[in-house]
């Protein structure tokens, strides 16, 4: 008897009838003899809906009523899932992150778990309750709603399975799986049937769009075995998991493309101690998240200080820099917003050179000009102009050859073949 | 300065545009120095839309599952006023039942309130905020969400209103008041300025829909003055407030008519002590609310039972009963839906004479036979057919004058007139 916690997101809860396509997977479970506990999102249409009625009533509405709103969301589901289950004859209840005991700290609509007391799920568990939880929420010491930020029901689920010590968590979405790039820009992506934390990390950070980041990092801490699978078919999914032996084989495991970011360049920055700092100090007391950082060496005492930041704040980092722009004596503040970041990851590349070299002459022989680069052990990422995102992630897909099914596929295909199926089971 | 609740229902906060309706008229009495505690339903049609999901998904489905789903829709509309309200530079916050200390015993659907601690309000109020509460919900000592019935969002409004003691409990509704008869029935209907609680009781009890029944109980208890009014215009609406002597020179205020009942009778009851004990707990136990109870003499030790239940509950009553029939030697259970039950209502009836008999007659020239008579002290029902029923509501208005203007309507003229109007200011 295994422990599963299986998250629904959107798509897969959109109506009452995907609610019973969820239903029967649960019901599957059950009679397996597996304990499952339920995250879900909310019902596809239904956050944006809410975010759509804000955005009428305030240009910039409130993080802490934002929370308020965009809560209830996942609760409506999973009041329905757990009528639904009812109606099928299961045990089930609903939970809000709350009831749950997910603590958070105080960041209204990016809130980080703090401590999941999880007593109620245990006691429902033992009762033989199918408990649905809603994701994406807990609350903070006020008592007041706060949310985990976009795809936060992952990182509900990735959370309540480390602390359940569940056996797996499933991720159900409207994908597959991972694939070696996205499928829509790239024809002979191929899906994997096993990623590492790691490599999923920087697939994730870098808007392979899957799980999301921090749900990624927290399965990486507390070594839980995630499963990406679609709710709309049985295949076994990819399984996120640690590295063994068999995936160091590879050098690039995928090609990520993330369109989804801003360059901000302060010109004429005084080349002294502090500046930085004073910079990136006052752009993260906004709650801004930076991705690049690059500094020309500049003359005159002066230097050009670019970065990346998500598409959504650039406007509010922009605003926070010009207050500080003549205490800081910047001579000026440009936005690039066409731009893309187009990543190789890979665990094996921590022990084969040239990795880098094969990247920028792939985007040298396509004519594609590199604005910004930033490395990782596992990760390459070039900046590019955004209309050679597509072209630039298909050749370096090609010549990488992720679309031939490498070692580590046939290694996992031999496994299906003795009946194992990679993906389903952990194999920690 | 005077502190007011204001709540606002489900057709006053329908949109956005509604929405900012209510956020003017709440700047207005922050403008006038005013304190306001607003109170909110869900958004029109919310409610409705959720319940129908409900019911997709489970042809019974579960109470709390109901009290977790329909909550939301107050939380969305607290978080959208708040934000609206921000946006017009007001500073407020919303709060759910929860978070205002809204305990409730254990009834899921239709739980009672048990205490309010109120402390999050009095700090906001303290800090000049305004507080956007959900209407309509609580927790249980499980921690779990409650709501308080149909209307409910009335009687969390005039419970915060006592707690706090409020000066008065604004209603904004759909209508402009309390009408003598329901104006679609009786174009001569009027508009009364004030009316006792006893009387509001009566009127709410029996179909008149302007308030929740138990939230009258509540503001009859603690002296809160409601005011009810409608959020289209300016009107001073009416309000329900303690007798006083102007009151009493009126014997009859108003007719109700209420279609939501069905009568059930039991036909062959034994006539032994202890059986309609027996009977009535089974259905108490259903928590079904019995409204009017009838037995009739019979022969051989045998009598017929017959009382009328809300519309929605008469099959869950006649499935219990079903249960029981053999156990208490009854010989079949009928069921009767096409019944209206008319009622006048007046505080003055008690040192008057002969209204009942008026209202025989009334309904005797129509035509109209009487099924079942009820009394209290400041009222008389009949059920009658319910084909009859706006035939006897304009008869009996007619009979005792209502259309007309009355000493206490003058009397609140006269008010008006000196500037003080009635239904504004609390006169207690």
């Amino acid at each position: 008897m295994a422990l599963i916690v299986q998250k629904y997101g959107g798509t897969s809860v959109s109506d009452i009838d995907r609610i019973f396509v969820a239903v029967r997977r649960i019901v599957k479970a059950k009679s397996a003899g597996d304990q499952v506990v339920v995250v879900v999102s909310a019902m596809a249409g239904e956050t944006d809906r809410l975010i759509k009625l804000a955005h009428q009533a305030s240009a910039s509405p409130g993080a802490r009523e934002m929370d308020m709103l965009l809560s209830t969301g996942e609760r409506v589901t999973t009041a329905l899932l757990a009528i639904a289950l009812e109606a099928e004859g299961v045990k089930a209840c609903s939970f809000t992150g709350r009831q749950v005991g997910i603590q958070t700290d105080g960041a209204h609509t990016n809130a980080r778990i703090e401590k999941i007391t999880a007593e109620r799920l245990k006691d429902a568990l033992a009762d033989g309750i199918v408990p649905v939880v809603a994701g994406f929420q807990g609350i903070n010491q006020n008592s007041d709603v706060t949310t985990l930020g976009r795809g936060g029901s992952d990182l509900t689920a990735v959370a309540l399975a480390a602390v359940l010590a569940a056996d797996r968590c499933d991720i159900y979405t409207d994908v597959d799986g991972v694939y070696t790039a996205d499928p829509n820009m790239v024809p002979s992506a191929r899906k994997l049937l096993k990623i590492t934390y790691e490599e999923m990390l920087e697939m994730a950070s870098l808007g392979a769009k899957v799980l999301q980041p921090r749900s990624v990092l927290f399965a990486m801490k507390y070594q839980v075995p995630v499963c990406v699978r679609s709710s709309f078919t049985d295949d076994p999914g990819t399984l996120v998991t640690k590295e063994d032996k068999e995936m160091e084989q590879e050098v690039v495991s995928g090609v990520a493309c993330d369109k989804n970011q801003t360059k901000i360049t302060l010109v004429g920055v005084p080349d002294q101690p502090g500046i930085a700092s004073k910079i990136f100090s006052a752009i993260a007391e906004e709650s801004v998240v930076i991705d690049m950082i690059i500094q020309n060496i500049g003359q005159a005492g002066l230097t050009d200080l670019s970065f990346t930041v998500p598409k959504g704040d650039a406007e509010r980092a922009r605003k926070t820099l010009s207050k500080l722009k003549s205490e800081l004596g910047v001579e000026a503040i440009g936005l690039m917003d066409n731009i893309a970041k187009v990543s190789i990851v890979g665990v094996g590349m921590r022990s084969h050179s040239g990795t880098a070299a094969k990247m920028f002459t792939t985007l040298a022989c396509e004519g594609i000009n590199i604005i910004m680069i930033s490395t990782s052990e596992i990760k390459i990422s070039c900046v590019v102009d955004a209309k050679y995102a597509e072209l630039a992630v298909r050749a370096l897909h090609e010549a990488f050859e992720l679309g031939k099914t490498p070692a580590r596929a046939q290694w996992a295909a031999k496994r299906i073949g003795k009946g194992k199926i990679a993906g389903r089971r952990n194999k920690k």
